[in-house]
């Protein structure tokens, strides 16, 4: 099948790119580059069926001609921002890269009748709903991050695009993800700083901060289960994993996979990590395991599995 | 109190600023007269607390100006398109005219430090969801039009916006509203056509098509009941009045008010207007009522009222 990854070279979407080749589809990969990187597609790249398109989604002129000449079957829409702290200083950020280019990716889709889609969404669409197991009708959806709330409007989009123009539209509302490449979350920030000063390590909020972690692997093959047979209009579904990981879990794990030892841990204190940050929440997974998908590792086997890729030791 | 009002000189943004020059306010009017007129602020523009500042609130250095010159205390914007079929034909007017300027107003009230806000959404964030009775915390919403889209991706900005800068917002999930100044709708496209051929109406779709009608006058005065003393970071209400009225009631009470006789109805067929219209639905208002808010007229009595204030006979 002829798909289009758009964020094709970013941390998720690279991991999509490769399992797409595996399949033996023909990939058309654009990525800008400002978070996706060469190296995360340098295998993929000597693919014979991988190609790729520096272009940035935002750009509808340049969507345009990707879409005109490639007329792809099937879209994967991964282009957004991913760093959520930072448009938290610069909600902009959010504007162009996370809603912007959902509304081209849809302009484009209805122009050139492409009928098939998936989106990544988020947990954060949900806003701070501490205490509540999380379903896909949990209502009064209330983002506390720019990046929540640009992508709950994108998802807002997709319903109506899709009822308008007949669309088949996926929507997986991911937790946190890690694994292999990941640029950016609590792991990384925790190595970095503990290759700075092996001795000590700053922790922000109080640690007690507990998410689901889902393995990238885990959630590519969910994404392949479900993408190519689905017949919605719009289809939404959490994805996750059995367990969530605390703060604390992930820097004590951190430390015993570099062999660092009585590593002091400094708090900054408070519940949260962040203004914008959701300290904890939970899914209610029945509506895609009913679908007959299950995450092979648990939260905490995530984290684990992330750290021995990365040979951190 | 130093209000902006953005999209004042529209059919709705007009009968506010009257109302909130009534009460003896200071009135910044932002209109780019793509939908409002002069005539809507002829009355408006006699008082020397009103203001009229010709500019386009998707600009963003315009808009700039505007909150950096003005320092407003508190923000009503009604600044969208609101012409939902010329968007179901190029959803581009909904990005620019209804999120962009959401988005901006936003960004200007974070940079200036302006904490209040009103906000004019509406029932179609609900999506189709005829036989459910409407309610504020009614899950799964999903917009079928573009811009019931971008209204509720602006109510998702409203949210994180109001969370990370301490904003009150107050957003009105506002249905039909008519009433003089009347710019487009079923009753103003019914007096158009009539007045073209005074023997014969086209009636989109079946005629059953059944929504509630508030009179302008009773939403600006919710709009007033409400706004100055709104202390939650983000409330919503369903706005509304008492019963609904059919298409084919409306086009019977224009008839009878332009003193047509024996017209011809020519149903174009189907249970819909036009594709993301959505042919009915009800709200529960038992959230405003129990603040102390109602309309005084029923749908039914909002059309005729709407009727008698355009001397049509």
């Amino acid at each position: 099948m002829k798909t289009l990854v758009i964020g094709g070279a970013g941390f998720i979407g690279s991991h999509l790119c490769d399992a797409l080749l595996g399949r033996g589809d023909e990939v058309f990969c654009v990525d800008d580059f400002s978070l996706g990187t060469k190296e995360n597609i340098a295998c993929a790249g000597s693919n014979v069926h991988f190609h790729l398109m520096e272009s940035d989604a935002s750009n509808l002129e340049g969507l345009k001609d990707i879409f005109a000449d490639i007329q792809p079957e099937y879209v994967f829409h991964l282009a957004a921002n991913s760093d959520i702290q930072a448009s938290a200083e610069d909600p902009a950020i959010e504007y162009k890269n996370t809603y912007t280019t959902t509304f081209h990716i849809l302009s484009c889709m209805r122009r050139y009748r492409v009928k098939k889609l998936f989106f990544a969404s988020t947990s954060a669409v949900y806003g701070d709903k501490r205490g509540i197991l999380l379903k896909e009708d949990t209502p009064d959806l209330s983002p506390v991050s720019y990046y929540g709330a640009a992508k709950l409007g994108s998802e807002a989009l997709i319903s109506a695009f899709s009822h308008m123009n007949d669309f088949h539209s996926l929507i997986f509302r991911f937790p946190n993800v890690i694994g292999p490449r990941l640029t950016h979350g609590v792991i990384y920030d925790f190595i970095a700083k503990l290759r700075k000063n092996p001795e000590e390590l700053e922790i922000l909020g109080d640690g007690t901060q507990c998410k689901p972690y889902i393995f990238v692997s885990d959630l590519v093959e969910a994404i392949l289960f479900a993408a190519f047979d689905n017949q919605e209009t719009t289809a939404i579904y959490n994805i996750g994993v059995e367990g969530r990981t605390s703060v604390t879990s992930i820097a004590d794990m951190v430390c015993r996979s570099m062999k660092l030892e009585e590593v002091r841990y400094r708090y900054t204190g408070g519940n949260i990590g962040w203004k914008g940050d959701v300290p904890g929440f939970e899914y209610d997974l029945s509506r895609i395991h009913a679908k007959g998908w299950r995450a092979s590792h648990t939260s905490d086997e995530s984290v684990q599995a992330t750290l021995e890729s990365m040979r951190l030791g």
